[in-house]
C-alpha cells in the first residue's frame, strides 16, 4: 500500500515569527484523488524534567494566551533557527533563565506535538544533579513565570484535578513514573 | 503576581477548515508593555487506547503530511464544531472508522498538544472489550490507513527506535505502562 502524499500546489497563508503556515493541494495515495492540507510549520522546542536533590519535580507557573489561563509546566522554550543541532545547549539556557537551576541533562525522546497538522518537535531532557546558578541568565522579556517544586504525587494530583493540562508535562511526569521512582 | 495577558487587538490569518490563525497584540501584566503573540486555534481532538482481549494495542499507520512521512499513532480524530459535548460518541466514531472495532470506552484525561501557541486539546479514551464490527462505518475519504496490533513492549521498541513520534501515542502508552500491566 502506497500513502505517500505528493504536494500539488503550496500556498504561503503566513509567514510569522513562531509558525509558517501553509495549505498544500495534494495527490492522494491508491488514485484517491485529491486533498487539502491546513499545515503549520514550527521550528521545535526543547523541555527538561528538572528533578532537585530533593526529588522534586520543578514546575513554571505560566499564562498561556492560546487558552487565556495559567498553566503549570515543565521548563521548555523554543528553538532558535538554525538551532536544531545544539538541543542540549538549547535545554541548559531554558532550564537557567526560567528556574535559575543548571544541571547534568540527558537527552530522553523526541515527539511530535501535534502531528496532524504540525511539524513542532519537542525534545525531552532529564536534568539531574541540580545546583542554583548565583546569577542566573535573566528570562525573556515577555515571560512571567513563577516557580513551583513538587513531588511526583502532588504533581500527578494536578493531573487528576486538571491543573497540570500540558501535554509535554504529562509526557515527562509519566516518564518519572516509569522510570525514575513513581511511589514517591 | 498578576499573571494575565490582556489582548489589545486581534488580527484573523486565516480561518480554515482545520485551523483558525491570529496575531494578537497583548498588554503584559506588571508594567512590562506589550508583545505579539501568534494563535493557532483547533476544534480540539478525542484519541483512543484501545486494547484488545490479548492485551495488544491497536496502532493505525497513516501518512502525515506535516512532516512528510508515514506515522504509528492510537486512533484518533478530530471533533466537529459543537461536538465537544459528545466527545464519547467521537471517539466511538473514530475508534470504529480507523479500526473496525467497538468497545467500551472510559475517559481517561485530557491534554492540550502544543501549549505555547495552540488550543488544540486531546480527550484520551481507555478502550476495552473489543469486538470487530462486521460492517464498520467506512473511513473518511482522504485517509489511508493500515491497522497493527502490538504489545507493550513491541510498542515501547518503537519508541526507542524513534519510529512512534506522536505525542498523544506516546502519552497513551505511558498511561498503559504505569496503569495497565507494563510487563507484558
Amino acid at each position: 500500500m502506497d500513502f505517500e502524499e505528493k504536494t500539488l500546489k503550496r500556498e504561503l497563508i503566513f509567514d510569522g515569527h513562531i509558525i509558517k503556515v501553509v495549505v498544500d493541494d495534494v495527490q492522494l495515495p491508491n488514485d484517491l484523488g485529491q486533498a487539502k492540507r491546513e499545515l503549520v510549520f514550527h521550528n521545535g522546542a526543547v523541555a527538561v524534567l528538572a528533578v532537585t536533590p530533593q526529588d522534586k519535580i520543578v514546575l513554571v507557573k505560566q499564562f498561556r494566551k492560546a487558552i487565556e489561563d495559567v498553566s503549570y509546566e515543565i521548563p521548555a522554550g523554543k528553538l532558535e533557527q538554525g538551532e536544531a543541532k545544539e538541543k542540549k545547549e538549547a535545554a541548559a539556557r531554558e532550564l537557567e533563565e526560567e528556574t535559575g537551576y543548571q544541571g547534568d541533562l540527558e537527552e530522553l525522546y523526541d515527539f511530535y506535538t501535534s502531528i496532524g497538522f504540525c511539524n513542532e518537535k519537542i525534545t525531552l531532557f532529564l536534568a539531574n544533579n541540580l545546583i542554583k546558578v548565583e546569577t542566573p541568565r535573566p528570562q525573556d522579556e515577555d515571560e512571567v513565570i513563577s516557580l513551583l517544586e513538587l513531588t511526583y504525587k502532588e504533581c500527578m494530583d494536578l493531573v487528576a484535578q486538571g491543573k497540570i493540562v500540558d501535554a509535554k508535562t504529562i509526557t515527562a511526569l509519566q516518564y518519572y513514573g516509569l522510570h525514575l521512582g513513581g511511589d514517591r
